[in-house]
């Protein structure tokens, strides 16, 4: 692990030594962190899944959310990517730009963050890199996880008839973000705080993505929002999906912001920053996803299915088809924060 | 690879298939950058080495560098991580923060560069995430390589006696910056393009570091200052390390540089991004050192020597102590731009 952040506030070395070092025990191969590299042990039986996600304050975070929070949400966007695909993490690798004048204390802060899911995950940081900036806080992380060869649950897999499948709640996300940053006049403060915690400490559903493999056919996790990923979905599978809005799981919370406004349901269907795995399964193994989410204690719904075709059509409980802002983020305007990674 | 590039500019879906996805060609598991993850295959009898960088516009290049030069260094100075542990590189991730506005033509030139270098050296960029950011650029590249079992160069691994070698020149990357930043009055226009171009295009010694297996004992690359890295491989093998000032080797133009201005001897020393190999090795296989420089084209000279003790000396012709700012980059002022990875 390197450093260069500059003298004025703190050592570089000694953060990595004190901060961040720590956290790469129990892995050999990270060196202490006082190495150019670490070393991966290869594994015969498993492929590596690889996954990197950026997240910059202002555009992926509040930057004002608490630092430990900030550490555990980037740690847990790219634990989702290797959920999703069924892959158990190992190892991560940071690269942090500190803006110049960050102190001690919200580095403390952060790292407390990053170690308390270092340990949740049971994980190890076994690398990266440290520097300054003079903008705002920019961050990256590489995940590494572990699946057996040739199991990966990918987005390509889906077939025609498939049961298509979301995890936990959807809209919270982007709901979410608009809880923690505005707060929500006339939306009872319980949801408010449900809601805001939901965008700031996503849960990567690592124990059902790894219970997945051999049962769902293709897979990934809402980021971008659910219709557009279900479009990823269709696109690499080369064929069209059909969702039932009514049938789309949601939170007490994400419910009662509805019931005051209609139109939230397009931010529900199409924000971002859920981070539950959506994936598709034969209607065969219905039973089977059902019993292993009873058994990982994640809700586990069924709101569509998949079909010869192309694209998303999202339909109503009359049966008629919803129209929808296309896709997800891309068109969000470039000041919101939210979504991403 | 994801994506959350604002709409204004590009579309971050079109910007990843037309400019990063060709550049995931040969790699299958890279599944072309439409999935979440990228699936490495297992070697049994090779380990993976991994290095993670980070660079930001105005702190770790001029931010009116070429942008193709901009993706090539990001490259070669984790490429020259690898390098230095005798590892071969095949793969790597790129997570780029794009200020917002940036254009289309600007990215194809950073793609440009990227692709010449994923060419020459024969790698692949297997994912990443594109993001945009109301700060200067900021990036950061995950490589791995492959060593085989057990024998990467770590900087743990020195004894005392061996002898203390550099590859290349020293100093063109500290001079290089001054170079490049305000041109260069009363040194020559070739010395000072050469030496800017020194700073913009570090050569990653692959072919060396791979060669160094099982000759040399320890190394790293040279990116903080020649001085604070060899003090790293002290620390790292709790030895000390004695070295000739006047048998650091150096370029044309630094040597001509030095002629008008002594002091620069500090900025040689003590500045950084050389990119270099540091390493060092019993006395027994000097010559098959040598022999290996010249196999690879790269000059390798002895500067010095490992022994019990603790901290680097710098001696001078007459064998006196040269003291020297302490350290490398930590004490360069926060705005000036160099240094890091």
């Amino acid at each position: 692990m390197s450093g260069t952040l500059p003298a004025s506030s703190v050592d570089e070395f000694q953060i990595i030594a004190d901060l961040f070092a720590p956290l790469s025990r129990g892995y050999p191969g990270a060196l202490n962190l006082t190495d150019d590299v670490a070393l991966l042990a290869a594994d015969p039986d498993h492929e590596t899944a690889a996954t990197m996600d950026a997240m910059v304050a202002g555009v992926h975070f509040l930057p004002d959310d608490p630092p430990d929070l900030v550490a555990r949400k980037l740690m847990r966007v790219n634990l989702s990517d290797l959920a999703a695909k069924g892959a158990r993490p190992f190892a991560v690798m940071l690269a942090a730009a500190f803006p110049r004048g960050t102190d001690l204390d919200w580095m403390q802060r952060f790292a407390a963050g990053l170690a308390a899911d270092v340990a949740e995950f049971g994980v190890s940081l076994i690398g990266g890199d440290t520097v300054s900036t003079p903008g705002p806080l920019t961050l990256a992380l590489t995940a590494l996880g572990k699946v057996a060869k040739g199991r990966a649950i990918l987005r390509s897999g889906a077939q025609a008839g498939d049961v298509v499948w979301v995890s936990g709640s959807i809209g919270d996300g982007a709901l979410g973000l608009r809880a923690a940053r505005d707060g929500w006049p006339g939306l009872a403060a319980g949801h408010v705080s449900f809601l805001a915690g939901r965008y700031r400490l996503p849960s990567p559903r690592l124990s059902l993505g790894a219970g997945l493999v051999g049962l769902a056919h293709a897979g990934m996790d809402v980021s971008d929002g659910l219709v557009q990923d279900l479009g990823h979905i269709c696109r690499a599978s080369g064929l069209g999906a059909r969702i039932e809005a009514a049938k789309v799981p949601l939170s007490a919370a994400t419910a009662a912001a509805l019931a005051t406004d209609q139109t939230l349901l397009a931010s529900v269907l199409a924000g971002g920053d859920d981070y539950e795995l959506l994936f598709t399964a034969p209607a065969h193994a219905t039973e089977a996803v059902l019993n292993l989410g009873r058994r990982v204690g994640v809700a586990v719904t069924a709101i569509g299915s998949m079909a010869e075709g192309e694209g998303v059509r999202v339909v109503d409980a009359n049966g008629g088809t919803l129209s929808l802002p296309h896709g997800g983020w891309r068109h969000f305007s470039a000041t919101e924060t939210g979504a991403g990674a």
